[in-house]
């Protein structure tokens, strides 16, 4: 009854090589039958591990390419040595081909967008590409976005960034109505810059069609989870999430440290071994593993390179929940229903503004 | 043999009203002997509170002030309203007129940084003043400035905040060359936008002189401690700073709630509990109290306005290691050091770039 997700894995991205990739497509396979694979990547390589899993088999394609895109490829680079030849191009343009419904890469992030963009093209009337995360915070998971595809954002931007996170929390929290909330210095209305004042004006009016605008939230409005999207450009977005990552771990670490400090400490910590067990799961970064591409005409999921089979199994639970849900429709839906930014804004004047500010 | 460190303390700011800043005082006296306070606010309210505290009170003075800065006054407000008549103002009069070494407000932090700028203006090469916060790490404690003085900042801004981080830390921490990091979305050369290339570059060349530039740093570089200054502007600094904040929130919920799953786990935290309460002192926000504001004519120093005497004690802590360790003396050297700004930007060709990046 319910249609196969054909999923596209970039095989050969991401620190560990292609076993990651297909024991984590296993793994999802065993919770969800309805899905199918095509692993981008050398033949050589990847032929052997599928033969270990004669369940999985049957519902994967390996197409072979030859040139592996290496972490450390600048983006330009990457599109002039992996244009066409390259497991993570092919992984992409398998989705623009229309044989797979996502694409997964543990590739390098610049350029695995660099490829994305140019492959699928942005949508039209969204002028540039973000990456979302999904944020786990102490109410339920939210969506933040844009986390490093664009530095720097006019307001155009922003409202663009808003109807694709807002597309994207219909889709996977199933909510008619998300709350936005701009990220800013300050929820007053004075605060911030230009670009986020203009923004805030414009999606204040637009509030209603397909996202209710709370207003301007601040970085501890986040883990809090105010809203279901919070929207900033790539700079401080990119600051945000790898400051929390930072925190987190640095707070993990204090609470190991503490609990090993003498044998007492040791002796109530084994007691309490299954509380902090379940406490390490949830803030073990593989459960959320995944940035989305959003704003091009296709999906890609980018899975953290260093991660494990587990960690890509969120990925492709991610690129999974994506095509099920259709956010591409819901990204339509919703820029049909937003006001035209064309007659409400005025970019050259507003950059001006900004200069001086 | 030391010398009485005289603290400026605007008693009607924060919250919680005139008893947290006497009694932090009190608390803060007990530790250290060679501190006097000047108290800004209303006799009628203040006076009594200080008789209570009689070890306290040939160590104060108590100078009238009528008008109190509301914590939600705007700041051309609270300079409107303020200017001249508001104990907050006195406060920060006190230093410039040489009555006081530091002042200390846990009033409205836009009408503080509006107050004293106008007071006691910015150091003549500085731009503009920043915010700079103590944060600890997995290492040590370091130095993230600017954390919300300045929305935006060119490349000479970044470079002056270099400098006047790089003071603090030779203050606080004792170190003769801390190391700077400046904060960016990726640590390769080409990240980020124009204005952080061009503080890396003349960062880079006047590396030697009372500090050490380390190259960018990324947001999880702050909890692990990379560099002992992170620099940047004020939007990103407040998103740091408030998303750590709020991380650290969120997880310590997360602990507490699993400690309080069921009866064992209850236990076990019971038997722990030695290590787990040494660890909430340490996530304790009260410890690290205290914004620094830099860049002007004279120290002032933010408490939070939520905070209470401890938190408060801990401001007047920062303060008064402030002026004991003469910042302003390592800001005026550090900035004789630093090879002149001006022959190596164009800073209206810079903000040109950014608008086209």
């Amino acid at each position: 009854m319910t249609n196969t997700i054909r999923i596209s894995v970039d095989a050969m991205g991401g620190d560990k090589g292609p076993r990651i990739a297909v024991h984590g497509a296993r793994l999802f396979f065993k919770e969800r039958k309805n899905v199918s694979f095509i692993f981008h990547g050398r033949e050589q390589d990847l032929l052997p591990l599928i033969d270990e899993y004669p369940d999985l088999k049957p519902h994967c394609r390996v197409v072979h390419a030859d040139v592996v895109i290496e972490m450390d490829d600048k983006p330009s680079q990457a599109l002039r040595k992996g244009r066409g030849s390259s497991s993570m191009w092919a992984a992409v343009q398998s989705v623009k081909d229309g044989e797979a419904d996502v694409a997964v890469s543990g590739g390098n992030t610049g350029a695995l967008m660099a490829m994305s963009t140019f492959c699928l093209r942005p949508i039209e009337g969204i002028s540039r590409p973000a990456i979302a995360a999904i944020w786990p915070t102490l109410r339920t998971d939210i969506i933040v976005l844009d986390v490093g595809a664009t530095v720097g954002g006019d307001a155009k931007q922003l409202c663009d960034f808003s109807i694709l996170g807002a597309a994207l929390a219909r889709a996977l929290f199933d909510q008619d109505q998300p709350t936005v909330g701009l990220l800013n210095v300050g929820t007053e209305e004075m605060k911030g810059h230009d670009e986020v004042k203009e923004a805030a004006r414009i999606l204040g009016a637009a509030s209603g069609e397909g996202f209710v605008y709370h207003g301007f939230v601040e970085g501890d409005d986040i883990g809090k989870g105010t809203v279901d999207v919070v929207v900033t450009e790539g700079f401080a977005g990119n600051i945000a999430l790898k400051t929390a990552e930072g925190t987190a771990r640095q707070v993990g670490t204090y609470i190991r440290n503490a609990l090993k400090a003498d044998i007492v400490s040791m002796l109530g910590a084994l007691i309490a071994s299954q509380a902090l067990g379940a406490l390490k799961r949830k803030l073990d970064p593989r459960n959320i593993n995944g940035g989305v591409f959003l704003g091009l005409n296709g999906i890609v999921i980018k899975s953290h390179g260093g991660t494990d089979e587990i960690g890509f199994k969120g990925a492709l639970g991610l690129a999974y929940e994506m095509a099920r849900n259709k956010v591409m429709d819901k990204i339509a839906d919703g820029m049909s229903r937003f006001p035209t930014l064309g007659t409400t804004t005025a970019p050259s004047a507003t950059a001006n503004e900004a200069n001086s500010a």
